[in-house]
């Protein structure tokens, strides 16, 4: 495989727990050596000093089958012997890190000291724990998302993990954005692409910082790839996180044809859940196909056929 | 309890697992309330960006009874889950890092990071786990303990823990010494104390650079305080570690004589096991009261025999 990417391929742009059920099932029915996963950095954290990638290992724990099938983060089966005894010296432990999940962090801390991209410290992991995928982080530099509350500016994680994303948003803005670059290979993977899959994942700050990363949303509107995305709102409400509450407080629309209208430059289907039937007539007004399908991936059986009705869609004579 | 030490307390000058379980014996004899140690940090590292403190953290884990009592490092009946996750990961696994022991070492790193001192995270830490002597670091500055090998010149742990001290070691010296000044109350707790003992410890790397650190050798010199010191070298061998090998290898004397030559300027008398008796003559030579005792502490009763032994010979009519 050559840094340009796998031509014909799958590109999906993700976040956590959502976009990683999605990509459990799609790897199951094509290839996973055809497929390259973008995944958003900008709640990446610096946790007792370690640098913590919670979507990029969302991702690789569950394509590994390593992840937590019921927390949403972490591995399965971990232990909590470190957190436990922090907490016992009265160190802060708001942020859950499992004793084998820690191992993730020091690695990664490891090789970016002695000087590895943070993407090619992702695929060193990957491929230990034996992923085929690619997965590229969506940026080698940092941006961080801040989250504006009536507590002022915070920083992602102190609003999500340590505070249990309570508080009311103003706003979102990612900072470092001036300074990133699209990770080696994502734009070249965007241009090359058979497909392209927006997962189901908030699209403020999931999808949100990837779009934002300088050339991303542009190599999109540009590609001869089409490109789907599937709600990862639901009867107006988030499947899982503060998706909804946010997009309220920001003031957009709590729906699919919400969802549909933040990707309309570049999008050409969108798939929406049964229950949102009838948006699925003002989403074909934004200029896509909106194709209806049961996107509640409760089991495997039921993120497989999603994956396939996606694909399917994306096949499917213009 | 002030910054300028307990009157008429006790100091020990301690290294690792042999200090620990003298401090064992003899904190069952004395309020440990009444003892400050003063712990050697010069084989302190930086492993995967954590800061790592052997001794002081082998001290205070014995002396809060957390210790693993056959290893001599880590704490008892810790996992491994994290070191295995790594290993897994091609990570570095020289470094032997427990789950539980890991959150001593990313509790230090944040209170390092907001500033606080060595002494004071290691007050901290000693206090959350019960531990009621004080316990100092040598310094709050960096001293690093530099091992001359036939493959160069080697940081204390990659010499130690990761090639195991199988090099022959051609000299030894301790970095950042320049900068280094006492912890706050080292000096002061030595000016007022009542005795003091040296534990049995390497004397080239764990009392060395105790009394390499300027103005503790001299505090020592000048202080009214008794002075016992332990032989960690019985029958020509170290009881445990590298002590011996590195003696010969710098053209000392591997002997119980040979180690009170080391600290003849300050001691009063010395403790040698019944083994090396026949030294006693030679050591009273070098003007100190020579005390023959089983050292060997191999259970608790011998381990408070021998501090009753040291205690009753720093109170004996001069």
């Amino acid at each position: 495989m050559g840094a340009g990417g796998r031509a014909g391929g799958i590109v999906a742009l993700a976040g956590g727990v959502g976009a990683a059920r999605f990509l459990d099932g799609l790897s199951r029915l094509i290839d996973p050596a055809r497929l390259t996963v973008v995944v958003n950095t900008g709640d990446d954290a610096e946790i007792h000093g370690l640098p913590v990638s919670p979507d990029l290992d969302t991702v690789v724990y569950t394509m590994a089958g390593l992840a937590d099938p019921s927390r949403g983060w972490g591995r399965r089966g971990d232990t909590f012997r470190c957190l436990e005894s922090l907490g016992t010296l009265g160190g802060e432990t708001w942020f859950q890190l499992g004793d084998g999940d820690l191992a993730t962090h020091l690695y990664r801390g490891d090789r970016l000291r002695q000087g590895a991209s943070l993407s090619q410290v992702t695929g060193e992991i990957a491929t230990a724990l034996g992923v085929r995928a690619r997965i590229l982080p969506m940026s080698d530099q940092r941006v961080r998302t801040r989250v504006r509350t009536g507590r002022g500016e915070l920083d992602f994680q102190t609003y999500f993990a340590r505070r249990r994303a309570q508080d009311s948003v103003s706003g979102v803005r990612f900072s470092g954005l001036r300074r990133a670059r699209p990770a080696t290979g994502v734009i070249e993977a965007i241009e090359r692409a058979g497909a392209v899959v927006v997962c189901p994942s908030n699209p403020i700050i999931s999808i949100g910082p990837i779009l934002a990363v300088p050339g991303i949303r542009r190599a999109l509107g540009k590609t001869r790839a089409r490109i789907a995305a599937v709600s990862p709102i639901v009867g107006g409400r988030a499947v899982k996180g503060p998706a909804a509450r946010m997009m309220r407080s920001l003031g957009l629309r709590v729906s699919a044809l919400g969802v549909a209208e933040l990707y309309r430059d570049f999008l050409d289907l969108f798939v929406l859940d049964r229950v949102d039937r009838r948006q699925a007539a003002g989403i074909e007004r934004l200029g896509m196909r909106a194709v209806v399908a049961d996107t509640m991936m409760t089991d495997r059986r039921k993120k497989i056929a999603l994956a396939r009705t996606v694909l399917e869609a994306l096949e499917a004579p213009r």
